[in-house]
């Protein structure tokens, strides 16, 4: 209470504020307009906009920022930060200087690793930073129960618990639309329990007839993260879903389809208030190369959306979706002091970060520090083998004596599409064709032991000698190899399994 | 969750709807478009929006509206029901068939009668209506304490407890503004306990100076049903306030303000979802005459305001602002099926009314049966008189033998203003002077028994003989009796409280 007292204290002039910005453009997200004016803090929050001479600033540090935009900080409506490979502390140092403060985190890659556990661990990383890690828990972990098999499980009961959490915003949505229409009564009951407890209920739905997506809403759901064209992002909110835009993977959302939604918009003079923004999966070096939800911002206004509703679709319509708007979401007395400074609108370019009422980042510089938090050990040592591969396990051998086999081959990016080929067969042991770009392949249980690998071949890989493994592999993070070289490829998984997961990749042993 | 099973199983096509609205033009608040389309409800909560030929209707009853105009059951963000003069029953047959489905009521003058009690009492009997009613829980009773007498007073736990009821929605806002920029210790603590509750904290403020406005946003406040001019209300949503439109009494947002508002709207493409609007007051042949919200929704495009902009202020932004939008405020699956079917839009002049997704009312007539709810004798029996009042009880005397007196006399309807007369003395009492309209008054003490009357003078009243008085006083309700003839105002003071209290006039005995 003390902090409202000193709010409405520097207010009335009362006070001295602990800083001012002053002179800058306010991009006012209430109202839709952009005016020049000065904006006051104290401690972490917002006590004051207008002209700074009608208060006291005896003790205040005053920056100058005239010409420059000021936006609330920039949130993402859906964002797994495991993606990006960095920990949360890392990613703060990434995300921060660019303005993006605030991510609604659904940390399902690491709950399949270690369960509820490891978003108990995540969550407390989460804690203490200038990044504001909101919790989505995640709605459906293993993502396939019976077809493949996870470290981590979250029942009902750790799903119930964690949207207890204070920080929670959500009930997360990347939960199989079949499961949602089957009425598949754990999951209704995981609804049921968010709505009772006031959070958001999120979804993902693409591809839905008129019958699944009306299903698909009055079952609870309230959002979708996956649209794939300007028409269903149309027909979702028309349904009154939030239709959350992820530009990471344009092959989802594109620049063209953004074209078209904003076209749509201004023809028709939409309600833009249930659009959102969402990076989804992005990492590292793509976000050092193209930025986040920054990023996300520049392609709507470039692709024909007002600047002011683009920046809306980032900061209040999340704020408000996963209602958390008393505190977050615009430039007004009361809320918290995140604020960005850019020097220009349409850029996005981040001059000054203040994060809780502190300037936390200078012209791309993170100045703040962040506090390195450790991991335990048993979070660390996920990578669970039965014993050493060896080179025999990793082939695909038959009984017969048959010179070639048919065979079905997996083509990389296409789900449940492949192409039939004939292989050649030596001494039992089905073989790659190099030049059709048909490789090797398996996948390596590796969290309980199982010992089980499954192997096959796969088409669209495109390297022409040695191996690589991956031990993040979405949603399971089984090790996942690929290779011509079977030695090379053995040493993939062998290598991967002592470093403790990762990226590999092996030429000539 | 049986709902919910239902209403998926309904959106697929499994199952029968129970009713089809078949035809109609929906106006979409979610998008801010109309279009033609049919809606389907299951039980009390819309199942499926679109074509329903898509859908099994084997055993629907299915209601053709070609033409005619579907929109949200319509809300009213501030309003205080006993203002009215009718108990919820008759309000619901007065409002209902005009699509008015929603009340954010405010009761604080049942609370000044009867305090904390009297509003359960009042929550009691909104239970099972046709007519939701929302509670914002009176945030100073009484209204200016140490100045008045009044039945009831709301204890700050009281107030707290009563925040935590599942229909409350708000802290209400009919709060004297100098409580917060003076940072009253008992407010601050309500609004806190309304934060963290998830409640609205709902204000009123006007005339404010940019100072103070900003103490009064900082301090927690979120809304301010108080506006007096188009420019206060931009200078409120620019601060991130709702600026809910008090349309009723004229003299406070004219017409003319929402035009000019409308215009700047308009021309400045200012995003109107921080626009809400109420009635605040209204008496029973105000609303048979002029309606309710309905009538502010009317006024509201008439002055200018798109059509579907007037039926989102009363609607889908009222459902966001108190955080009842996951049932309420939109014509979407799964949400409470509140539909009103209007035949013209620009008219709102409601055809069939659907409430809980049954139909209520048609053409006008209210079609439901309400359960007449008897209020306790306590309840009713609130006229608390030490003795019968007399003639010498209710006239102003002077110990000196003056022959004329220089009084301050009050002026109807504007506060804190006053006149300064001579007024000639007989036998020690101070006359008034008929000609110059200034009467006699009194304020008779009624509740506790204290025996305390306040006696004056009144400009403005403009009756010529007789006596009024009424037990109906904003926010006291103490007696307030005025006349010409001594005998008279005596006579309405002794036979109202013999009534029971209400309103009435002697003329000659």
């Amino acid at each position: 209470m003390t902090d409202r007292k000193n709010l409405i204290d520097v207010a009335l002039g009362k006070i001295s504020p602990d800083l001012i910005i002053k002179g800058g453009n306010l991009v006012n997200v209430n109202t839709r307009e952009i005016y020049k004016t000065d904006v006051a803090l104290k401690g972490n929050r917002i006590a004051y906009i207008g002209d700074a001479k009608k208060l006291n600033t005896n003790y205040s540090k005053i920056i100058n920022v005239s010409g420059k935009f000021l936006v609330p900080g920039l949130m993402d409506a859906h964002f797994h930060t495991e993606s990006s490979m960095l920990t949360l502390a890392e990613l703060t140092r990434a995300l921060v200087p660019r303005g993006v403060i605030g991510l609604m985190a659904d940390p399902h890659e690491i709950a399949n690793v270690l369960g509820a556990k490891g978003i108990e661990l995540f969550m407390r990383e989460a804690k203490n930073l200038p990044l504001r890690v909101f919790l989505r828990v995640p709605g459906q972990v293993p993502a396939a129960p019976g077809v493949e098999t996870t470290g981590g499980k979250l029942s009902l009961s750790e799903t119930k618990k964690m949207l207890e959490w204070e920080n929670t915003v959500a009930l997360a949505g990347d939960v199989n639309v079949s499961i949602i229409l089957n009425k598949k009564r754990e999951h209704l009951e995981k609804i049921e329990h968010a709505i009772k407890l006031k959070k958001t209920v999120a979804g993902q739905a693409f591809g839905l007839s008129d019958n699944e997506l009306n299903a698909f809403v009055a079952a609870g759901l309230e959002d979708s993260h996956v649209s794939k064209s300007a028409g269903e992002v149309l027909r979702k909110i028309r349904n009154g879903l939030k239709a959350i835009l992820a530009s990471r993977p344009f092959e989802i959302f594109t620049p063209e389809d953004f074209k078209t939604l904003a076209e749509t918009v201004k023809k028709d003079n939409l309600d833009t208030r249930n659009l959102l923004l969402c990076v989804d999966d992005k990492m590292a070096h793509d976000i050092a190369r193209d930025g986040h939800i920054d990023q996300a911002i520049r392609i709507a206004i470039r692709e024909g959306f007002d600047s002011i509703t683009a920046v809306q679709m980032a900061t209040i319509n999340i704020a408000e979706h996963f209602r958390i708007n008393r505190d977050f979401g615009s430039i007004s007395p009361g809320k918290i002091a995140d604020i960005v400074i850019l020097n220009d609108l349409e850029k996005v370019d981040a001059d000054e970060v203040i994060v809780n009422g502190k300037i936390v980042a200078r012209n791309g510089k993170f100045l703040a520090k962040v506090n390195h938090f450790e991991y335990p050990k048993w979070a660390k040592k996920t990578m669970h083998l039965k014993k050493k591969i060896n080179t025999n396990d990793l082939v695909v051998t038959i009984k017969s004596n048959l010179k070639r086999v048919k065979t079905r081959i997996i083509v990389v990016g296409v789900p449940k599409e492949e192409i039939i080929e004939e292989l050649p067969v030596k001494d039992h042991e089905v073989l790659p064709i190099l030049e059709k770009d048909i490789l090797r392949m398996a996948v390596v249980e590796r969290h309980k032991k199982t010992g089980n690998i499954c192997k096959g071949f796969i088409n669209g890989v495109g390297i022409k000698s040695g191996a690589m493994a991956t031990s993040y592999s979405h949603d399971h993070h089984n090790i996942f190899v690929v290779g011509v070289n079977r030695l090379d490829m053995t040493t993939c998984v062998n290598e991967l399994v002592k470093s403790g997961g990762g990226l590999i990749a092996v030429h000539k042993g």
